[in-house]
């Protein structure tokens, strides 16, 4: 099977009109007028992202999802991707899972396949994605608009992907909540459904992947301020809640740790009222857990008691 | 260095004002009213598209110029680039050496950094471009336009980057035009002075990546047309013409191997003189190799003698 049967045979019936059924060097795009175009582009590799074992669908709706979940916290409506893939091997029934995967994402998102490239590695299979959405000009939210006094508010819940790695390398027993915890880590849920409240509320936003901690540092840093955050706020799951209950060490790998893929956002405070409804409208549950302070120094995290707490170690890093 | 400091420190310098600094999560790109966006993706990956040992600005200006010569065949002007770039190891010097090739390119096509992802592989390095051109809307030139009674035009000369492949590997010994063939093979010329005269002229065009035979062979079916090619035409280079002197067997390789990235292209007749024109404004070569027929058997190849020619080797293909 030489690319173009690979292409032709898994990935064509995939393409989006602007694809051009992927007969070409090129996709085709039309931008509607008065809007500007996201990219943004997130690699996964395996071994380092995920387990080289883990279902080929699931690695696939990971490796589109941490891309959705970008265009989620710049408020953009997803509008495709191209794809580039390295495989090692030739090996049809992971290719027809990987391929499902996709297909039932660019369903679920309306986020259809425009082209890519697929070539062989000898090394492990690397996945790049590379996506596009679409703001109303001038519109897109940034990272850099965090502004003091604006409240801090996160999506759904923090921790469960870095707690459900611990939970699947055997390093953590959960128990009961194992399942939940190890099924964020394997496949993020994006937040799409709260872009247009991101747009119309939010001074600034992204999403959380490498860490809150670390993330929202780096979002204070290039907006020119910091924050305080009170830990007690910060959403847990039940499953997180019940092995932080057994260890509370683990609480700083539920703050530190990667792969949340949940929206952090800083909104003014007239705002935050009908950020809070706008959010409701979507069934994202969003949780105030700090304000966004005057300052350069790093976020300051208060316990119960209003006594700062420091976490020893940052954000996840690849390096 | 984790992965933010890398970026600060190598690739931000780089990045175009859309890029935002690289300091958000994507880029936010206007696209001129009246123009579509056309979108291309190649990847390469050391051992397969490139020697891991090569300079590593030269790997930088290849990652850039297939993505270019990509634009170019579509008539697109470009616009700019996101990196997805797998790193094994923290190399400070290769970094440098990678940036600064970046750089030159950036400037020399006006190809600014938009964003992408640098990420950790314990496998080979791998660079994935997605590059955007920009065209009158309507009006990027497809592969899928061939019409029987066009002019086939290849632009440069062929084969002269699969035999550089050869001299590189010691595999011949081309003497005194070695080093121009290794050059070839090393950092391509992408012909994007050539994509307003493609715009203007061509019914078809692609860029020739996998070897003249197998991507003409691809241009002619998805147009629905075959095509008739004097061997005799087909421009080479003095370097590629001395050493298929030596031995006949290497003309196969020339126009079958890959990575010429010359621009193939099938024009009306009636435009035929006005292309060749336009191309001369430019400086770039261009050269008719043939002429689309009906039918949809695969090209011939003729000899001087007006005889079929077969080749046993189709084009490279990386699987």
């Amino acid at each position: 099977m030489n690319e173009d049967d690979l292409i032709a045979r898994y990935f064509a019936p995939l393409a989006g009109a602007d694809g051009l059924g992927l007969l070409d060097d090129a996709a085709r795009m039309a931008v509607q007028p008065g809007h500007d175009l996201v990219v943004t582009c997130d690699a996964l590799v395996a071994g380092v992202h995920f387990f080289a074992d883990d279902p080929a669908d699931a690695i696939a709706a990971k490796a589109l999802r941490v891309n959705l979940s970008d265009l989620a916290a710049k408020g953009a409506t997803p509008r495709g991707f191209v794809l580039a893939l390295a495989l090692n091997t030739y090996d049809e029934a992971w290719l027809q899972a990987f391929a499902r995967g996709l297909k039932a994402d660019i369903a679920a998102f309306a986020f259809p396949l425009l082209g890519g490239d697929t070539v062989k590695t000898p090394g492990p299979v690397m996945i790049s994605v590379t996506a596009f959405g679409l703001v109303p000009e001038g519109q897109m939210v940034p990272r850099t608009g965090a502004r003091a006094g604006d409240a801090l508010y996160v999506s759904g819940t923090i921790g469960d992907a870095a707690l459900g790695l611990l939970e699947r390398r055997g390093t953590i027993s959960a128990g009961q909540g194992g399942a939940h915890l190890v099924a964020r880590y394997l496949v993020p849920e994006p937040r799409n459904a709260l872009s247009d409240a991101l747009r119309a509320h939010a001074h600034a936003a992204m999403d959380v992947s490498d860490g809150l901690i670390g993330d929202l540092t780096k979002m204070m840093r290039v907006s020119g301020v910091t924050a305080e955050v009170q830990l007690a706020d910060v959403p847990l799951s039940s499953a997180a809640r019940a092995v932080i209950g057994e260890d509370e060490a683990l609480f700083a790998t539920a703050l530190s740790g990667g792969d949340d893929y949940e929206i952090l956002a800083a909104i003014a405070p007239d705002q935050a009222q009908a950020f809070e409804q706008a959010a409701f409208q979507t069934g994202v549950p969003v949780t105030q857990i700090g304000r966004v302070m005057q300052g350069h120094a790093p976020p300051l995290f208060l316990s119960k008691t209003g006594l700062p707490v420091a976490f020893s170690k940052g954000a996840f890093s690849h390096f």
